[in-house]
């Protein structure tokens, strides 16, 4: 799993160039087996219902009169960080146990893809090189990595490709560390090898939460990457954060996104705040009265979804996905495998795994955008339950005719 | 004035070179004959009185269930834009008069600082120049265009300084048109003298409303640029719109939102929206009922505080602002001038203006950043009362004692 979802490839109406089988919000409206399934971005909408079932109670309500201005704190290094999100993420990171606050600074972004540019800014910009610095990660990646490294042919840094086969030569670089992965759901660490103290680390962890994978120890690394879109579900918010230990480095990063959008909406962040209240007392049982712990539940439905995926394609021996190891959890007290985001699905050698799925109306991201091979596909494993259920009931019915 | 309040030069606690004279959002706490007045950046906190009023009767409330998804509306071609922010926008501009809609795509961003970006993307990829094409405006121009256009060294565009004196060399170039503009408040049109059609513009009206100035006529150009902050004071929302008539350049800054934030708040939309609306209202004699117009109110806020900064001018011949043409305006219904919402000081020659406001314990921004000289500098009018208060009797007693 990993990085966020970018690099949508969204058709208007105008442009489609497949037939709309869903209403404005991507929700099905034809019947399910004349339906397109649009699984190629991991729009979490799965978690919609859990927050149906607590209906009102944890609205939020903001007066025409708040928020105004453009500060939160002036006396933060992150001065327009509102400081109930930073108690918040403070909290939720400390009951879960994924995250070393203590000695980083906390920087809100639009969503972990203006933290990813920041950091990209903040770790290239001091060291004043005269050709743009290499940012790479080992393949299969995050597909919206290389885009947005090169869209606007910064000076500053451009992408380098796969990790894998990359040599440093004694230059500067930095190494995306996304772990779990986006889009095969490992844990990684870094790959380069690397002698000297040139290489810098940006670990992209915003699926290592309980629900995803076991939490075996809280991360401590130097720049570390959460976003609520695939923590919470609330996509739709734009908020994530990184956790720096460096002061000079989190000053740079609040400069990018100071010239980049003036700060992030105070209303975002109120609502974030609000949402990662709900699931921090969620977890703690004294607290917690008739609220459902959250990651539980989400765990749960991933748990049953991903049964339900290995299932189906037991039936088809076209597909294969990987096992996961067993690993402890120490937040749920249990033993538990990986139970990702996305389905890193193989088709057997020679398919095209994205073209054979859309024929089936089923829209996937070809593992060719991954820096892999186009026998792989990325499958969301985040819809609403009517989508999966339409895409599991499809899956083994799907032959390769060739 | 113009452009949107950028490169906030804010002090963080640990780092400060000036005494916190305020608390963390800005508001004073010492005495006001000593306290720090910071009127460097625009923070727009005039306008909490307004909304104040109001009190609880114009509340957003958002259910932790609502906007989830990425996606506010596949089918538009700015798929993250809310339609209800659309159609509020759209009845604003209706109702005001100060830019055509028609035959325009509403595009919204997180602030009109990104859709400056987005703009300066779409217009330059497409040209595929081997080197970065120039990005003027002529001088004073809004501090921040150096700064953003140049922020990561990009090989698509970069800054070329004063349009003044620039020279296009029959080669494609972008000329930033702000009107009114920031930092002086003057009505403008492009300057750059280009035969070809290679020159390209950029109007960046986020001023153009009525209590700034005179509405003479809808505008009606290829990218208009808005946003909230200037319009309703609501900064912390980071909430701007353009409107863009060619549908290439529309997907181009669509796609560049989509790669450097994946859209904009669902709830900054929702609640900008809601804003919108009651300011569309509360200018409409049949609906406001108890509601006071808006720009109304507005207006008379900055006339006060103009008559009452030209007084204490008057008072002290160290200093001086230029004066405005009165002008007939569609919206009001009436002669007037303009009451921008920064004052553009000139200091007698010689005179570093910033530096003497300092010793004052003024904050302003010296005219070197717009491209001018050290006696100007920039002062916010937009900014609390008491604050305007302490500065206007302030003012007067200033001597240059060189």
């Amino acid at each position: 799993m990993c990085g966020t979802e970018q690099a949508l490839v969204i058709k208007s109406s105008k442009n489609s160039s497949v037939p709309q089988a869903t209403d404005n919000n991507g929700s099905m409206q034809n019947h399910p087996s004349e339906a397109i399934i649009n699984l190629d971005h991991g729009d979490p909408t799965m978690y919609e219902s859990y927050w149906k079932k607590l209906g009102q109670k944890h609205n939020l309500t903001i007066p025409g009169f708040q928020s105004l201005s453009y500060f939160s704190n002036i006396k933060n290094l992150c001065w327009f960080l509102e400081p109930k999100l930073e108690q918040e993420i403070k909290m939720l990171h400390n009951i879960v146990g994924n995250a070393i606050i203590k000695d980083h600074h906390i920087i809100v972004g639009t969503g972990s893809s203006q933290l990813i540019m920041a950091a990209l800014f903040a770790l290239s910009e001091p060291l004043n090189q005269p050709n743009p610095i290499n940012v790479v990660s080992p393949a299969p990646y995050y597909s919206s990595y290389p885009e947005m490294t090169d869209l606007l042919r910064s000076g500053l840094f451009k992408w380098g490709g796969d990790a894998n086969t990359y040599d440093h030569k004694d230059e500067p670089y930095i190494e995306m560390v996304t772990s779990p992965n986006n889009p095969d759901g490992v844990i990684r660490k870094p790959v380069v090898i690397t002698n000297g103290a040139k290489g810098m680390l940006v670990h992209d962890l915003v699926y290592y939460w309980p629900q995803y994978t076991a939490i075996t120890s809280p991360a401590d690394h130097d720049i570390m990457l959460f976003t609520v879109s695939k923590c919470t579900g609330h996509a739709g918010s734009r908020i994530g954060w990184a956790l720096v230990r460096d002061e000079n480095v989190a000053k740079k990063m609040v400069k990018f996104i100071e010239v980049n959008t003036i700060g992030v909406s105070k209303e975002a962040q109120l609502r974030a705040a609000n949402i990662l209240e709900t699931i921090s007392v969620s977890c703690q049982k004294i607290k917690s009265r008739d609220l459902e712990n959250f990651f539980e539940y989400s765990h749960n439905l991933l748990v049953e979804r991903w049964k339900k995926l290995r299932e189906a394609i037991k039936k088809n021996e076209l597909f294969c996905v990987a096992k996961f190891p067993l690993q402890y959890c120490n937040f749920s007290g249990d033993f538990t495998e990986s139970y990702p985001a996305f389905a890193w699905m193989k088709c057997k050698d020679g398919v095209d795994c994205e073209k054979l799925l859309k024929e089936h109306k089923i829209l996937s991201r070809s593992g060719r955008r991954f820096g892999s091979d186009p026998e792989y596909v990325r499958v969301s494993m985040l819809s609403r339950d009517e989508e999966i259920d339409v895409f599991l009931k499809r899956l083994p019915t799907i032959l390769d005719c060739k």
